[in-house]
């Protein structure tokens, strides 16, 4: 089955799930203005991504069974693409907060949530409801299993780290802090508990479960492949946002602009000269042209694409090779993780 | 040991349960701002209520096994102290986060925690974070119980519940609903959802599950209970607004001013004489005294004092008819609902 087949059939799931939720919610006689809001918001913030980390649920289940999607029993493939919905579901819990959080307009092209009319704040509970109905669907087609409770101690756990990123996240932002406060513990911090475990590790953790590779020994070994790829991830995001033309990034990097802990800023800050130094502390995070024109003459004149290149050259290596040497006499694939480094590396947008 | 002694020994044990989960987030090498933004909004916003509900798992627990809170074993008096904990964090995340949609300004005589210098917005990843503690705390001390999946199912559906209880609550404020469009069924669903379950049902059966009562059967038995009664304990809290005295209730009504879909203005919409209904309709959430005093003097006219007593002594005949008929065979103690029941049954505040 190709990309897009399989992404149809993951689509193809979405409504069922969403009826399956609203059953629920119509069992408890909830009023109908209620049972439509719901619907209405549940639809509007659980689809309408990439779906990256729906669909990689999917897939790695496939690779784990050695086989291709379309080859997948029916009821294999529904175990999983509903797992992969669930992660949608805790992104769209972690997005319409983080919107209203961060002040934000747009999500994904159109207004978010909370701007929609009459929504405002209640989107906030809306957001709540979203991370609740994910332990009523796993109750629903998971209670028999007997992965069940590593399931729900699987959310709870990246749940709760990825608070925890955006909680720092969030204290960094809010203390107006200046360069010579920006670190890479703080910044790589951020980078793996607010994005990579629950974007890289847990799909393919869920798939695990799901294909009965669950051993502690090979949950070490993705997470010590995944979480990394997922720093890396990230830092090729930061070198993307002021390296990649804009017409092939699909934006225009605002990074420098908005004073982002950015690993670009800080690779530079550990090689520039006093006198560099001081015109990044003076330019970077001004929200003006000419200053963010002069921190892009100090990036070129410390050739930090070139510093970039290196760093994803060595991760590439550094992963590969944690890759081959992987064990996989219990059944996990190498071939799992190589898709997602292969997916990662050079990529340009 | 008298109710302070048991106040005490709930307190006691806030401090270790603080440090565990500091111990926790220090794993994680997490930043030692954000550890200590942790800490601050745990302390601000866990204790500090009346902890009824926290206190609430004790009472039943030690019902339910025919003793003194002060002759339980250190291990059970702990479980149980625990669990009432997890219910206060509970009920922190669902205050911290509905203050902010409220757009209130006080909390138990404190500003509210995102009304704090340097907060803000930041409060609502606080309260998922108070939410995601919970699981942190139940997986550390009853993950080898027998009863740990249960525990967790039900910490999933009473909140998921709680939710949709304060959905349908914020929907009706936000449409700024006339009074035509009230109605008993929105009423009841939201007292029910939004606070009973929680309040009520969540505390009884978490000590159910520790003391090994436990079945569906017994289960039922105390939602049955538990759940009129916490409507019960609502319509009154409407009742008490407005016929308590402020010098007992401890603070003035305003539910006639702020347009609250009370238990009151339901009824007497109910026996209003088309003449009545006009006034009531034209007065009632119009943030003005003489308004207020119209909508009072039919009240008065209508005897609905009158109808609230009626109810209560309906209230009170049916749960104890209920309490009465309990099968105690498998464990269940009809003592534990008489001391709720005898706690709500004509209250002054």
């Amino acid at each position: 089955m190709d990309k897009d087949a399989t992404r149809k059939v993951f689509l193809n799931e979405f409504e069922p799930l969403r009826e399956d939720l609203l059953d629920v919610i119509k069992l408890y006689s909830m009023p109908e203005e209620a049972i439509k809001w719901f619907s209405d918001s549940f639809s509007y913030n659980v689809p309408g991504g990439k779906l990256n980390r729906g669909l990689s649920v999917v897939d790695t289940y496939a690779i784990l069974k050695g086989k291709k999607v379309n080859e997948l029993e029916s009821d294999e493939l529904k175990k999983v693409t509903i797992l992969g919905w669930c992660v949608e579901m805790l992104q769209a819990f972690f997005l319409v907060a983080d919107d209203i959080m961060d002040k934000a307009e747009k999500r994904r092209g159109h207004p978010c949530w909370y701007k929609k009319d009459g929504v405002g704040l209640i989107a906030i509970n809306d957001s709540f409801v979203l991370e609740g109905a994910i332990y009523v669907v796993l109750k629903k087609y998971f209670k028999k299993e007997p992965y069940y409770v590593e399931l729900l101690e699987l959310f709870h756990d990246i749940t709760f780290k990825t608070e925890l990123g955006q909680f720092l996240d969030l204290i960094v932002e809010a203390e107006h802090q200046k360069l010579d406060q920006f670190s890479m513990d703080k910044h790589d911090f951020v980078c793996i508990y607010k994005t990579a475990y629950y974007s890289f590790l847990l799909p393919v953790a869920l798939a695990m479960y799901v294909a009965g590779i669950d051993s502690d020994e090979d949950m070490k070994q993705v997470h010590d492949v995944l979480i990394p790829l997922g720093l890396y991830f990230q830092n090729q995001d930061d070198f993307l946002d002021v390296y990649a033309p804009p017409e092939i990034l699909g934006k225009i990097g605002r990074d420098i602009l908005e004073n982002k802990n950015s690993w670009l800023i800080l690779e530079a800050l550990k090689i520039a000269s006093p006198e560099q130094k001081k015109i990044l502390t003076e330019s970077y995070g001004q929200q003006d042209a000419e200053c963010e024109a002069r921190v892009k003459k100090i990036y070129h004149d410390l050739a930090i694409d070139k510093v970039y290149e290196k760093y994803e050259e060595e991760q590439y290596q550094m992963l590969s090779q944690k890759i081959a040497s992987i064990d996989e006499s219990r059944g996990l694939k190498k071939d799992v993780l190589t898709v997602f480094l292969n997916k990662v590396y050079k990529r340009q947008k």
